[in-house]
């Protein structure tokens, strides 16, 4: 009895004070969710970026406006801290691109077509072979090199309808864009053309970055949209002799200087213990970037705002990344790890918001079990915001240096993605296809992670 | 020992018979998801609906075309009865809207409205008082009826943008449109304006019932958009003596017989016991009433289609109901209960689908307790559909008098809500602004909650 009576005690008033954590928890997030809600700035913020500064890959003059312009609206919020760090880019430029299809017999078709991001271009003389449909990588490695030999190899994987998730659909797409183009310079192909990695069935061809694979020679290699892609897979079933004239002059120029842009909040119990949440300040140079990932940066931000706005003080550090160069090298992301490990800074957690700016429904996770089992105590709290998805594995590629250097514990937002990769990378990724209310849904719960984890830790 | 060992066997067998179960179960969700997302017939029958027969509000010629348009849809599908129910439907007509706000000083300014459903009109000699703004009804019930005698009230509630789900703030709002007119009638007023009933800060005015109490005068009332209002509210904190003329000339003539369509597939061993789903067919003379609820309508042939096209035979009885004249009279449901009634019909469950076609996170229900812990039981097949809501109460309008008549078991479809009160019941409500993912994942949520009912019962 005597040492049964203390650990009842303990475990009441154990008990007494998550009750209370809970009740306080809980009313904090809803003012979080509810001050979101009805000033929805980061909507005004994603507005002005898209429409006053608009597509910014790195390196470009938007690029360096979009770094002021996120270093000005940090510092408005009034953080503790708002700073740059250095880092060199890429700078890759579209210039023009055009091209037509030639059946062996009538007249040529043009066709729209998108430089994917890092190619090398035809130059102005351009490019002229005939095309060589494959469906599957299998297919091509199966062939014999003399049939692929001065040929543009056109990748006609499809997208994958039937996931849920159009993110396990995107995932093998991508190996047609980034990888698949040298598998067809291995064997001689002098150009390639994509069917567009894209959910949608329209007429925008949808970029993104190619990977070359240096042992083999460099090639041309653009995409097509989906409806062009049908046409001529359908041209292609009764005329075996169609050819492509493409003329595209994108180019590698010499790096330039760029910057990640941060802002944070220092903790006043421990902070020294840091959690940062981020998207990518740099966008494709088609369409606004809109939901990749102008909603990601709009939520950061959003983050620390609500934080200041609502005088709620974090116990541990929380900071707000704008990654530079997400999507054609990670340079920023890179960089920022580096950094991270020169000021032997410590992070407990990073969680990134490039999914989109859809409705959430949950947060993908790489950490150990342990941390994850302790997020998902917070699950009922979150529950009321459509919160309920804990446990699919995953991060995000901004995190991933954070996480591979330090195995520090990555989140992902998870927005629903249904109409993601109709958009994305595209010209149809501009401000009016994101909406109000699911844009905030999810600044509300990058906040009330961040909350949870600056509260209790992780 | 004796005692356990059958007990053991028994355990292990009905194990095992579960497991087949939910194997083959999981196998038959997969596949009619997979059909719907690669063949989306709904989504083209949306398209059909929305772009060749349009807005169809009860008693119209398009609502007499749909009719007959989804007859033909449910036998083309080929089920195994298809039949129209005969119902005598209001016949509101709209007719002409124009109003302008005249200030004490200044020019008028002209102001887009849109007649509420069922309201009397102004006739073509318009209506011309004095504007009387209440904010909350609570002030009107205050007021010395002197004061509201010969004027407008301007109902300004607000829709409330802090509820996660909308559906939540609409409620509140409704009253305004619905009831609050015959209150300011009550106390001697003219007419009413009311802010739309709107998440949208656009200036679409937003059509929808009023519902006259007879012991006090019918007055004209009409919507304007969330914009005007707020314009009207500006100008009202300087101006207090702002006057509106109106001129509508909706009426209401003569009932017109309409109907209720069904198409139904015979269950294969209790015939008798039948699972209903459904929309409703008739919408506002507003839009294309894509999302309300063409979206309800197609899903619910969607259901039947997949049944018929995979060969899956149900048990039980599986019907689905295009039901006329929910959105301003609800004569079609209120006929259905009737007949069933007539026929002995045993419904075990009917499933409305009437909150639009964005991405699906589960159904409301209202049933009793063991009837919902056993859907309950089948959350982890339907939790990779993203479905992972089903402790709401609630059904909806259509399924409401089975349910008062029979206390049969109902449901409803459960979509995002973010965007739906943007567009519902105004000029927004277009098939553009309906997804062909989000919608299909409407009806595989749809149809796989009647494939598990029709194997298992409720």
């Amino acid at each position: 009895m005597k040492k049964i009576f203390p650990f009842i005690l303990f475990s009441l008033s154990a008990l007494l004070a998550n009750a209370q954590n809970y009740k306080s928890d809980s009313l904090n997030l809803k003012l979080m969710s509810n001050h979101i809600l009805t000033n929805y700035q980061c909507y005004k913020d994603l507005h002005d970026l898209c429409k006053h500064i608009g597509h910014r890959i790195s390196g470009s003059p938007q690029a360096a406006e979009a770094v002021k312009w996120g270093k000005e609206v940090m510092e408005k919020i009034g953080c503790d801290r708002v700073y740059l760090q250095e880092v060199m880019v890429p700078h890759w430029v579209r210039g023009e691109a055009k091209a037509s299809i030639i059946p062996s017999k009538g007249k040529p078709i043009s066709m729209l077509i998108s430089s994917l991001g890092n190619a090398i271009g035809t130059g102005a003389g351009g490019l002229n072979a005939s095309i060589l449909q494959i469906n599957h990588i299998d297919d091509l490695k199966r062939m014999n090199p003399n049939d692929v030999k001065g040929k543009i190899v056109f990748y006609n994987f499809k997208f994958d309808q039937t996931n849920i998730n159009t993110f396990e659909s995107y995932g093998p797409c991508v190996y047609y864009r980034w990888g698949a183009p040298s598998e067809a310079a291995k064997l001689g192909a002098v150009g390639v053309v994509i069917r567009s990695v894209s959910s949608a069935f329209d007429d925008k061809p949808h970029t993104g970055s190619i990977a070359y694979d240096k042992k083999y020679p460099s090639i041309p290699a653009v995409a097509i949209s989906n409806l062009d892609a049908d046409q001529l897979e359908t041209m292609l079933k009764t005329d075996q002799h169609i050819s492509m004239q493409m003329t595209t002059t994108c180019q590698m120029l010499p790096d330039v200087m760029s910057y990640n842009v941060i802002g944070e909040i220092k903790g006043t119990e421990h902070p020294e213990e840091i959690i940062c949440f981020g998207g990518h300040l740099d966008s494709w140079d088609i369409g606004e970037g809109a939901h990749d990932d102008g909603a990601g940066v709009v939520q950061a931000m959003e983050v620390l705002r609500v934080f200041l706005e609502l005088g709620i003080r974090p116990k541990r550090t929380i900071r707000a990344i704008l990654f530079m160069n997400e999507e054609n090298g990670l340079r920023g992301a890179k960089r920022y790890a580096e950094l991270a490990e020169q000021n032997s800074e410590h992070h407990i957690l990073a969680i990134e918001s490039d999914a989109g700016g859809s409705t959430p429904f949950g947060f993908s996770m790489t950490m150990e079990k342990e941390k994850r089992e302790k997020v998902k105590r917070w699950s009922n709290l979150l529950l009321p915001y459509g919160l309920y998805s804990f446990d699919r594995e995953g991060g995000g590629a901004d995190v991933g240096p954070l996480n591979r250097k330090f195995k520090t514990p990555v989140m992902e937002l998870m927005p629903d993605s249904q109409r993601y990769f109709d958009m994305h990378h595209s010209e149809n990724d501009v401000f009016e296809n994101v909406h109000r209310r699911e844009l905030s849904l999810g600044a509300i719960a990058m906040a009330q992670m961040v909350y949870l984890v600056s509260m209790y830790g992780l």
